[in-house]
């Protein structure tokens, strides 16, 4: 069982569905992780003990998912000097744009890698853990240059179907 | 010397223009206040602190002014029971709409009371911590509903104005 | 039965759905309330006349709902002292960011104390509410800080149910 | 002295170096205004009043401007029978999205004839007001047909000194 | 049969479910129209014809509704000294804030009344349309305010419904 | 002198200091153009009257730049075969997202080719223009490949003077 | 069969449908065209790799559809002499604004002609490259131009069917 | 001299005024940093070869900044395994909502890391940059927990002279 270097929060069990892509990415990269809910409005006392406690746990990134007013990855931010990534979550009525700005726009001093809204952002936010802990882990960085290659392929491979698609088509 | 029943705080010495205002508001309503420059971000132990001892420090009511990713004012929220009064920044590159976003867009259970941006919205958070305190203090409501009827007077006065020299401009 | 102490308004039979949260959480609090249908551009001299006898009613809150040009918050708050929420309506085409600029950003002198987006903000109108009332009647307070707890431990359970879901998971 | 047709208001004396805009333009079409400033959150009786007379008062059509929250259009067509015209003044933070929001976005019943944010607005209403009125006063419609002639001579006169330029420019 | 005095013209024939809305109230206060799909962009000549011709037929007002880069309206307005009144229509992308810049951001000497987006839009277009026609023909003054009463009205009935219910609600 | 091939036409004289750039850039690659002033709302028949002639008169693209409700790319390009492309301008109030939306979402059938905001835009408009009647004239594309590489060239110029910048900074 | 003169390439096979309607106006203009899936972020040395080849392989236009950060027409523009068209897709979360700001607020010396977001700007797209090789191709000119007649002809059709609906509405 | 471990790269001379920022930290934290004026679309090839090489010229962090269409952090992205930053600039029509919306909507798969708008987002660049090469220099850490006291004590500093004049101010 690989140690856990990754922890992932997310300020609600609704966000849960699109933080799991997360989580699957370091799976996949057999990056060990824990998955927290732990919200930075409704328990703040969990959140400031666990962004405390982050860097003495071993943790070495957290990604921290959450939407509206989402405060979650900054709060972690400012209590921990490791990098912490930020995925805003789809929102109902604004799409997200409340979600993105509340994360991306942080004061200078305390930054939080903002990703995509949503499971795109959620995904990214995997692969750049991964990235970083490649900076220390030479077979981390490995994987990504394979996973890059991989969906470069999947590319590749949907792109010949359609050309298949349309030669036959004409062909017909 | 009044008792001090609103904390005013902001996030930046930047915002200190802004939050002046709000200061000026209670000093017209006689109502003591406190005013510190407390960042989420980069105090978040003194903002928790803060918030903590709110009450217990005989506070009734907290303003807090905050730019950008403008977490102060939630952070706030989730550690009182105290009603929580936020006044958006104006922001250089988006105007403030990612402040007044992040304020406002608080998720269930965590309210706080979004003001407009700016220096209108830092008037109008002492007025409303008056409004609040008028709850339990009728000599507050009295203040208020004065204000109220001169700042009618204020407008009504205008007109005049505008009406006298609309008319002078007429005769000559 | 408990003395009325709130006063809910919405501009349309179609936001009852959003503000009956508002009511539900007043009633969790034992807070005495009302609730009003009353276009501020429809029923124009029924919000006038709500707003001008709302203090002396026995009202010491109003929490008013619309949407779209969402002025019923900002009519209100313009005839009476008592401190008004705003909560803004999704709305079809925009989502409601017209009625969350038309509530928030009240000009100086007459504040609007404005929620979230939907239901969200609907509920911590009502949060809002008993935090103001809390002022005055010190067993509110007590109500609110227990809430707080409440909903704290709302989400701790969600948490353990999640570390047992994936323990479980790994397990299998 | 031509008989009062319409009748401008603006929510503060900061708009009218907007509004006279409006104004200038009734003049030339030898159109009788009135112009006043009344707040719909300041001043809210006043306004009432306002709307409730203007019918009675021989007014046919009214111009409103107003910026942020903005309301008073709103409010006084609620309240009258009458054409009324909005016109969403710049504000500093959002640039007049707020006002333009808050304008348009009317409900089922109430119309506002919402124009462009600023003085290419105000100036517009008194386009429209004049236009209105042509539906009862022929030479009123006259003098717009010759206005559209006026501005349309005016573009055409540019491009003509436009030419001339690139002319001598080649020539010399 | 009343004589024509509105003309109703959109953009696409799926404009037609919203602009039908304009139609019925226009039946309501007993108001002639006609009714036409003319596309500003697909059908250039004939939008030119339509509105060179409209002052000569004998229409008053006309209401434009047109999505996205919505330039019908604009383009009538250039056209005619009538007054033109512009529906935004909802549009899948960006919800109509495409077709409400499109239509309200005329520039200076070419107004166009601009409606709110989609229905309420439409509703109020026609409602607009018999205020402007009343400066004329004051039985369609009387007949927008018994409207204005009508929808005063039935908000009551609402409200008196809700009352009913929850007195019930309290009893059972 | 070069036979005219391009028309840049603009909506009012305050665009003609932006809209000259893509003169400049015309003249650069030895494109003969002609350049007018023409209002779509204020001057319609003279910009029906252009578009409409415009193919027979020998020109093979047209470039119009317009602001706010910018309608008169899409009236041109309603009127002609020809490629139009479409310059927003930069708006006081909205910065531009009117001009921007009101080019770009032109309905499917009639393509305007949408440029950025402001000059930048004004550029491209040119080197498009460039790019398009370069599918005729094989010695344009020469030019557009030609200028590709002068523009790359002064970015790395400026790229080896801050190299040298620094060094020289580093050394002293 | 025709010459391919006309390269589609969309960065997901998600953008299939949408894309596909821009093949579908090239087959009725009897226009050659490939159709592939690159993306610009995952594929990157296959897009600059088609971008240098472009010119080469006797491509006289390239439509390039891409959403969110949406690069993939501003790469090969970048890459390439030829006119390039970007269609922007429609996103779950923002609706597209994100697509449509990547697109045309491209920087001076590389244009992208900006389409409409979604089918819309698909289709638009293909008349656009059609318009475009019609710089060159008379005949290409001539079915620009029946297609405008034709469209026109729909437009006209639906109003008949309109005004016949209407009709026989009134008699029955 | 302290190795070069972070690579900074600009889309144009002007980003320079900015980008300094992160220098300016990376100098504080002892980084070594190469600085780079490539643009995504004038220099393709150039940033093409630079994040191919980027890895193998031991760079460990890629820091981007871009303004408008803003593809260089992505363009880089695609072509590198190593963590890339992206810092959106202010634009002047649309104040960088753009940049940041061109670099934060990055499609699953290649994750760029967004930083605030501006200066700020500059900074925290540098300050993640440092937080990410902690993972594998214990040192960089203590400098990264040392900067957030050092920051946190300049709030603190600010804050004792705010009370210190408030203070003076009422004694006086």
């Amino acid at each position: 069982m690989s140690k856990i270097l990754v922890g992932i929060v997310m300020g609600s069990d609704s966000d849960l569905e699109v933080m799991k892509k997360a989580g699957q990415i370091l799976d996949k990269f057999e990056i060990g992780y824990k998955m927290d809910i732990i919200s930075a409005h409704r328990t703040p006392d969990i959140a400031h003990e666990y962004a405390v406690n982050a860097e003495g746990s071993g943790l070495e990134v957290i990604i921290a998912g959450a939407g509206g007013a989402a405060h979650l990855a900054g709060v972690v931010a400012s209590l921990t000097p490791l990098p912490v990534i930020g995925v805003p979550m789809h929102t109902q009525s604004l799409g997200g744009i409340d979600s993105l700005l509340s994360i991306a726009q942080m004061p200078s001093g305390v930054p939080v890698a903002t990703m995509a809204i949503g499971k795109a952002g959620a995904k990214n936010a995997a692969i750049l853990a991964a990235q970083i802990l490649a900076v220390r882990f030479p077979d981390i960085r490995e994987r990504v240059s394979a996973y890059k290659k991989e969906i470069a392929g999947e590319v590749m491979e949907k792109n010949k179907k359609l050309q298949h698609e349309r030669c036959s088509a004409k062909v017909s």
